[in-house]
């Protein structure tokens, strides 16, 4: 049941010569610690802190408001406390540091998130510990998931796909985009979710916005429908996407969606290990370029950290990074033929040594849902 | 309709010594652009960026992905894309200052959100630009509300406190925490929220978890229930704490809570303009210490950004910062008398020549709500 790669974790730090990680930015405190601390991400300054000695046991310096929770859901021994205003996190951290004689080590940092203020407390209360980015070690680490992860994620995506159909059958035309987007989160709620990560539900011109917020718009006949959700369970998260049509399609309309999805279809399969991530990329520019279809995404997928956000590897033109069994992508991309109308689906794709493991129902997929009329 | 407080921005920016603001923290692209683009949270990488020169047209930077939202909601004309992976945001930045002519003069950027490494790559390519922290400059701008803030952050606390009691009233004896919670962020959202800042509902013992995720726990006779929550009002969002018991309170709860609030509605009250932050926090702590209970919260209030996160006043010990008239705070000094059980209350607060304006029905807590059993 864990839900941590330790191996891989020890093994990729010392590659890359680091004996402690400092780690605040949350996606690494909830992987190291097992506590999702809401406020770190809701109020900055309340920053938590994992300090993480290689082949040593790990401290956790929260907010002492946030105590009982780091004690009760994590799973590090060592928990020490600040008090906001009269101490700063990095203060703390460092007294930690010192006090565990780790002031001298070689410390990686997250310098795409530790706040430029924090770096440079750190950086001078330290000069004797040369200092490195752990960034893209630590997400490497998270990138292929234990079985128990993936479980988990799983699991979140098909609840958020069963609530998508069941908000959807009970929505018709003249429902306004919000009146479905909150039958949407109902069903997720209803399904287990204890919060939203994300919620894009747009129909007709409204589906160019790429993250439009559902508003008073209601549904017109002939109009797409086009939603990407996402909700947490628990500590995992969804994401997808799916597509919708009030009454019956247009032959029009259809031949552009199953030009569409034919493709898309085809990007699902390609995911393999041994694969780039610029190679699944490269594959459906080519595919778009074939089809004469505007390639404008700048990536088309990515994986998931456990609260939800976008981590490596992403599927974008510039990453190098191998595909792997073990790891999970949200694969999404999506086609604009004209100003007023966008396609888009996304389903959750497992790397195997098999190939890809397409664990929401994309066969589902193969015609939009009806709206009744 | 004025959302931004433009007179008192260029004041504090001229005072500060800023020409130009380079502003990439949420709740600072927000307010100077108006659009609230939500994958600036989600996905760190994908930055935003305003670039407002004192007395001068402002440029916002936003991911190509954006570019719609950020022309449809926003009241920044000049807006220029990057693609993200194929160009760093700040890169962007750089290109815009530099062809703006404004590569040397007197930069302000948020030294308490932006990562180490773009504040590192700002710094190197702009050798010739004096760089300055102006956090706090930003946040004492935004601490005063425009008229029209106000109306829109008091709709939403009072459509919060609504949502609360249809969905308390709703529920009872025997119902776990977390159908209570899901019926509140139904109510919220069919009182018009989309989408949900925070959830916390606790019961009997759980209540000591401040930041509790609602649970399976099911309410028993002579629980007392919290809840602290807050949703978002298409971009401005509440934040409020309520409690409640199931069945009739013993003598010995009512006393307690009794006690609790009446200290609580002095603290409301003594909100005015010419005290300061930390004056809130002292007189808090005295009526604390004189009624024996331990004082053990690092604030006991606090401001909130558009999107409902924390910011100044911060009503706490160190904060030196005068109270002002069209200051809002969300009060919320709590109790913790025993291991299992939390008081807690929170209201809106309106600091006005006249003193404390209470937007939120604060007679009403005189009484803990009675779950029905």
């Amino acid at each position: 049941m864990s839900l941590i790669n330790r191996t891989r974790l020890d093994q990729k730090l010392a590659d890359a010569g680091v004996d402690v990680v400092v780690a605040a930015a949350p996606e690494n405190t909830y992987y190291l610690s097992g506590v999702f601390i809401r406020t770190q991400v809701s109020i900055r300054d309340r920053m938590a802190i994992v300090i993480w000695p290689l082949g040593d046991t790990p401290t956790f310096v929260v907010c002492n408001i946030e105590e009982s929770l780091a004690r009760h859901d994590g799973q590090i021994a060592d928990v020490r406390t600040y008090v906001e205003y009269a101490q700063s996190p990095i203060a703390k951290a460092i007294e930690v540091l010192r006090e565990r004689r780790l002031d001298r080590k070689r410390l990686g940092v997250e310098l795409g998130y530790l706040p430029a203020r924090a770096f440079a407390e750190l950086q001078s209360a330290l000069p004797n510990a040369p200092i490195s980015g752990v960034d893209e070690v630590l997400e490497s680490v998270r990138a292929v998931k234990t079985p128990e992860e993936t479980r988990r994620i799983v699991e979140a995506f098909k609840r958020t796909e069963v609530a998508i159909n069941d908000a959807w059958t009970a929505s018709r035309l003249g429902d306004s985009e919000k009146t479905i987007a909150d039958r949407m989160l109902f069903a997720m709620l209803d399904k287990g979710a204890n919060g939203l990560r994300h919620m894009t539900l747009a129909s007709g011109e409204n589906t160019i916005f790429i993250h439009a917020t559902p508003g008073a718009r209601t549904l017109r006949a002939g109009d797409t429908v086009l939603t990407d959700v996402g909700a947490h369970f628990y500590g995992f998260s969804s994401d997808m996407a799916r597509m919708g049509i009030v009454g019956t399609p247009t032959a029009e309309r259809k031949a552009e969606y199953d030009r569409y999805r034919e493709i898309y279809v085809k990007v699902l399969h390609f995911i393999r290990p041994g694969v780039r991530a610029a190679d699944v990329y490269a594959f459906t520019r080519a595919e778009y370029e074939r089809a004469g279809f505007p390639m404008t995404m700048p990536h088309v997928g990515h994986s998931l950290t456990r609260m939800g956000g976008h981590e490596n590897p992403m599927l974008h033109p510039g990453n190098e990074q191998m595909l792997e069994p073990g790891m999970l992508l949200a694969v999404e991309p999506g086609y604009t033929p004209r100003a007023d109308q966008r396609y888009h689906i996304e389903d959750l794709v497992e790397v195997t040594s098999n190939g890809a493991k397409i664990h929401t129902n994309w066969q589902s997929t193969e015609r939009m849902i009806e709206f009744a009329s």
